[in-house]
């Protein structure tokens, strides 16, 4: 049995190369790096990697984490500049004992020493929407529209169990800002023994529920992966509302040790790629009465969502 | 019904001053930050702000949290440079919607513009042993030993519960290293409804098992502030000796909304002051066969300890 889910449409070209991997009998580790790195190189894709779109001070800052549900390690990185491929040093750092997770300059050295290709993130493109956004006096708060982490959750033949997430985090963030993709049991946690998880939307608000850890933990009580994602989202959108806030943007998705995908969202609709034994596609969950509503879809009828 | 307790020995202090406002009716916001305050200007006190040893760069970076659990909002920054009371920036970020969470020079420039005290957080005795260290060769990673973070939750006669955290990390650790104190879930979390804890130890170690969430969770299942810590203490120690390593190095404390307060630890001996409306008191927890034996404790009895 192998499987593989990823988040958003902008997951699908390297979610299904690494789809094909995994069906070659490639290794689960592979397969998440193999998937991130194609959305972090692409410039087209502008919450992460390469064209990321900047902080308020014009900086391309990356965060990126690796977890290894079979030891419980992990390594990530954040606040990081310059680094062409954020997944890669974070997977590097995943299986220390001490140091796993490094921020700012400190993640720089080490993926220079690493032997890791550097590369400028900034592209005409993301550097003309930041000067436009600047120029725009009295911004609203919905410039930080762009949030949108690429997470990939892979199982292999052989029982690894990987989840990898990165991402260049809210346009015009302050400097330093740190969302919830590289921070362990909320933009991801993974355990071999019970399941994979991750999220993506607005980092604050997931990190004050602990999403992935809290998908997980249901998971080892013997919720599906689906069920888990559906309660675990709806848990934390209710208390939000509870608080008098909004329900939020907050998307998941999981994966279990036997190969079972679920995916959850508080938007209208929630893209994202996943394959196993019997095929690969593109779907999209839709919020209904009673959970999510999961469909087939396709890149046309999935035009203009991200 | 007020409440607070505090880690290690250094915690004292603070905690019997912060306890001693609790009882004149203070807010449990100003006694957490008060108690922290305590602890980060003593030089005396080796892993917390001032006098911290420093990274293996002869840096003293600073990691900082605090935790709202009536708003679920929390505020921290990390990897962070001469910020005289690194809980007082993790304080006035807390309640924001978003840049909750900030790190190293966007950190900096936040407690800067917020007009906090900066302070080289250097002594002649930290640099001396920093460089004492550095001349030894073959160290052994047993150099990591300083991984005491300061701790403390409290409640007040409102029902606000506060959790905050506050360490200067490992000596020598790696340039950015990052451990659990400023992550939300590992180092600490709180909910008013269900509890607060908070971690303290090798922060790799605490992070992989999301521990601090983990306790909050046991109490929401209806488990005893003592009972939440020990199981989660005991589940990660003994899935780390699954996977063929050490039990670590881990301690933890807890409170609940009602005040009933717990601690456990993998350590012979983990001293931790607390107090509440009938009294307070240093005390320790020490591993016995069933769980935890706390003891009232004084310095005279923890000479020697942490």
């Amino acid at each position: 049995m192998y499987a593989i889910i990823g988040t958003w449409k902008m997951s699908c070209e390297g979610v299904r190369e690494a789809h094909a991997g995994l069906a070659r009998g490639g290794a689960a580790e592979d397969a998440v790096e193999q998937a991130i790195r194609a959305v972090e190189d692409e410039p087209g894709f502008t919450s992460v990697g390469y064209g990321g779109l900047p902080d308020h001070d014009g900086h391309v800052m990356v965060d990126a984490a690796f977890m290894n549900g079979n030891t419980l390690r992990f390594g990530a990185v954040m606040s990081a500049e310059n680094i062409r491929n954020p997944i890669r040093a974070a997977r590097a750092l995943c299986g220390r004992e001490t140091n796993c997770l490094l921020a700012g300059r400190g993640a720089e050295q080490f993926a220079i020493a690493q032997g890791l290709p550097m590369r400028d993130l900034r592209t005409p493109a993301s550097m003309m929407q930041w000067r436009e956004a600047l120029r725009q006096e009295n911004r609203k708060p919905d410039a930080y529209r762009e949030h949108d982490t690429v997470c990939v959750l892979a199982l292999d033949g052989r029982g690894s169990l990987i989840a990898g997430t990165s991402t260049s985090g809210l346009f015009l963030k302050a400097s330093g800002r740190v969302g919830d993709s590289p921070i362990v049991g909320s933009g991801f946690y993974c355990d071999a023994r019970y399941g994979a998880a991750a999220a993506t939307g607005l980092g604050e608000d997931i990190m004050r529920g602990c999403l992935s850890y809290d998908i997980v933990s249901r998971m080892r009580m013997g919720v599906s992966a689906q069920k888990a994602c559906e309660q675990a989202v709806k848990a934390l959108s209710a208390r939000k509302i509870e608080l008098g806030e909004d329900a939020g943007s907050i998307s998941v998705i999981a994966l279990s040790p036997t190969g079972e995908t679920g995916a959850a969202t508080t938007l209208p609709v929630f893209p994202f790629a996943a394959g196993n034994d019997r095929g690969f596609g593109l779907f999209a969950a839709y919020p209904a009465q009673d959970g999510m509503d999961i469909r087939a879809s396709s890149m046309q009828a999935l035009e203009g969502e991200p």
